[in-house]
């Protein structure tokens, strides 16, 4: 517990209505998606940039570490406060400051929740193509500070190829601007995609400049059935080196959908083992040319049936085929461990059967499903922790599904971060040397690591 | 001069072939395109990380400096050798390792001269967007270091945007990679984006990986020509607000057409006083109702005349006449101080007349052009050196240029870097507490300070 005349501090820089020890605020606070769950001491909801400089220049004085938590509900425990302390929440800031039509940009606080972001620049005909599955209730600081994907990200990027500047308070308690309004800006070095996914070790972000696209006039949803996870994964490859980059390209394994039917009774051929989802987006009468030559390119890879929509209706029906996944495997299995590695894509499907090779000498059910467009998937090792040796089971499947997916030149996490859960691995993926070099980094910004301390690095 | 045996350890790691002390190859390596000159002290051509890391590690331990140079193209004074010691340039290292069809992924060495790889990648269907007018001989290597720009960036986005990883040696001499061959990856701090446009300060890359998109299957040029710069500021700011993000969206002003009309004799009508080069790329039957929906939009605005390529030869006329400009201007002038400031696409006008008043001020020709539809303006301010006090009243009026580009939320560079030449005005853009958090990186990552000192803060 903080002493009170640190506690008196606080009170003084948030106002008392914003400070809380209460024991069953401080649990509302100690948990994210990843269900790990560590108590703050005490959790602080500024309002502005200037009280956030304040509380980290306290917390440098005292030595206190601080926790910056968005929304809380990333998959990595970037947010959880392992070592006590105080849990910063930016839920207050959460006004969309600007949406300059003129120049496509748009200026936000960071505790703006994503859908509602997309929701108000949609209103004015643009387009914010980062879309994580989290995005009801993810704020958009938490995404810029984890680099959030998405499915749209195999043609548009990631979040961090939208952010132009932003405003950031840094470890030390001083207030920076890094980037600007400006489609291009080569002056000093590019703190603004160093903030993007450094998972709030670096600095806390209190304003955020976001570039936006034109919203495409039209799009158009296919969901394809293939005999093999073989064929759909051949069926991207096959569009994408006929030069056509669909919005998305998302994937379920044959595990994934027999999940799906069995959760939600979902009519399917019993010769499907593997669904593709395709859209496209972009000039109306171009869609149709576009989705019929997909059509023609996969035709001979094993489909077993083709659906397109062809209304908003239809193609938000295909959609929630997509999004009932998470839900229908946790009502199969209990628990899982959701992992998102991410590998060349052309290699998604040599990683699909050396996961597979992996459930089986494990004796654990894992189940695929993700972005096959850009090689991200979405590995959950289905499992009952009430079974004695479940969990050190998985633990073990993850690091080998980990050392596979770096075998075929790809990373350990596509989008959900380091945080707590893959630190133990990160000497998997990064050499001693490039570790020394992001610690120094870190060592210089944030001299006394005060600021969410044992992220990414345990000895951080 | 440096010692004997420093020499002998250095033919010893890059052997005697690959290194000089000849006071003509001196001079060779002791200019870029800023016409200033600084002798080093000796040249190497190492030809793998290895060398280059047994470099950094000798420039360590005896603190000489050493300034890594791709094609000295750079209009920053980058790869100038301020403080004599070693230019290490990457010349040797010239090959294009891998370009992965599959995958849209090319691997090259930092050596490779841009328009070479453009070519190759094309030969396969393939497209590297990145356009700065010195592709014909700038290498990849000083693009990535520089983040370098070009017409095409208001669509694809600057170099930074495609690259996916590096392999890079450190300052004090480690060799690291960064990213890689995913389109996706949140492990760690992203090193790739912080050394992309670090101006060879924090590391010297050996290695880089390259996104590719699918070739478009055609592309369309018009040149239109406005009765003022404010009809054709507002074109641009009328065609993107129309949903439509052409290719390019380049503009002269009148006094840069007149430069033009002199130098080549181009005919034009009298009426012309600014131009618009507009390319939209994509599907071929597309792109004809793209481009009467653009001369549709923008005919209110004051054009004069509008030229529509039919051909590919008849498009290269039209752009000859865009890359006819610097030599154009040189013609009339015989020197200037190229500058190229970016301010938000809607300011282009306001910034105009303010820079015209600039002009006024001091008495001195100033001929903008550039990438209007992203706001990059190429600030032209045309002198003759040889006139007392011309080069002081430039250094004055630069100066009110950036101001006034700062005062519109601008910045005083999109593509050319901070370097030699703008360090000094370093402080007019970023505040002493985001300087002294970029210095912080620098200083942990290079403490002996060896690696391209003095550049983008003079005092580094």
């Amino acid at each position: 517990m903080l002493a009170p005349r640190i506690l008196k501090e606080l009170t003084g820089i948030v106002g008392s209505a914003n400070l809380t020890t209460e024991p069953s605020d401080l649990l509302c606070y100690s948990y994210d998606a990843t269900q790990q769950s560590f108590l703050p001491e005490v959790v602080v909801h500024p309002a502005a940039a200037k009280q956030i400089a304040a509380i980290m220049q306290l917390a440098n004085r005292e030595l206190i570490p601080v926790f910056p938590r968005g929304a809380g509900s990333g998959f990595s425990g970037g947010a959880l406060p392992t070592k006590g302390g105080i849990v910063l929440t930016t839920e207050r800031m959460d006004k969309i400051l600007e949406i300059d039509q003129e120049n496509l940009i748009a200026t936000v606080e960071p505790g703006v929740v994503t859908e509602q972001f997309q929701i108000a620049v949609e209103a004015v005909g643009l387009f914010y193509p980062p879309d994580p599955a989290s995005l009801k209730f993810s704020s958009l600081g938490g995404n810029v500070a984890e680099c959030a994907g998405g499915p749209r990200c195999v043609k548009y990027g990631v979040t961090k190829d939208y952010i132009l500047g932003l405003e950031v308070v840094t470890p030390t308690g001083d207030i920076i601007v890094t980037g600007g309004p400006t489609m291009k800006g080569v002056v000093g070095y590019d703190l603004t995609k160093l903030l993007c996914g450094s998972e709030g070790t670096l600095g806390i972000i209190t304003k955020i400049v976001i570039k936006l696209l034109p919203l495409p006039e039209a799009k158009k949803t296919m969901l394809v059935l293939f005999d093999s996870i073989d064929g759909a994964a051949q069926a991207v490859s096959s569009i994408i080196k006929h030069k056509i980059i669909p919005t998305t390209l998302e994937f379920m394994d044959g595990r994934t959908l027999d999940c799906v039917k069995q959760a939600t009774g979902l009519q399917v051929p019993d010769a499907a083992r593997a669904v593709l989802i395709i859209e496209v987006d972009g000039d109306r009468e171009f869609l149709d040319k576009q989705a019929n030559r997909i059509a023609e390119i996969i035709r001979p890879l094993g489909v077993v049936e083709t659906r397109i929509a062809t209304t908003p209706a239809e193609s938000e029906a295909l959609w929630q085929i997509r999004r009932s996944v998470s839900a229908s495997l946790r009502k199969v299995n209990p628990d899982k461990f959701n992992e998102d590695i991410c590998v060349p894509r052309s290699k998604v499907p040599v990683m699909i059967r050396r996961i597979d090779a992996i459930s089986e000498k494990y004796g654990l059910a894992i189940v695929n499903f993700g972005h096959a467009g850009d090689g991200n998937i979405h590995v959950n090792i289905m499992i009952d922790k009430k079974i004695p040796g479940e969990a050190e089971k998985a633990e073990h499947a993850i690091e080998e599904v980990f050392k596979e997916a770096l075998a075929l030149g790809g990373t350990m996490s596509g989008e959900h971060g380091v945080g707590l859960a893959k630190a133990p691995y990160i000497p998997l993926e990064i050499t001693p040397q490039t570790a020394a070099y992001m610690k120094a980094v870190k060592k210089a910004l944030d001299p006394n690591n005060i600021l969410n301390p044992g992220k990414i690095f345990l000895d951080n």
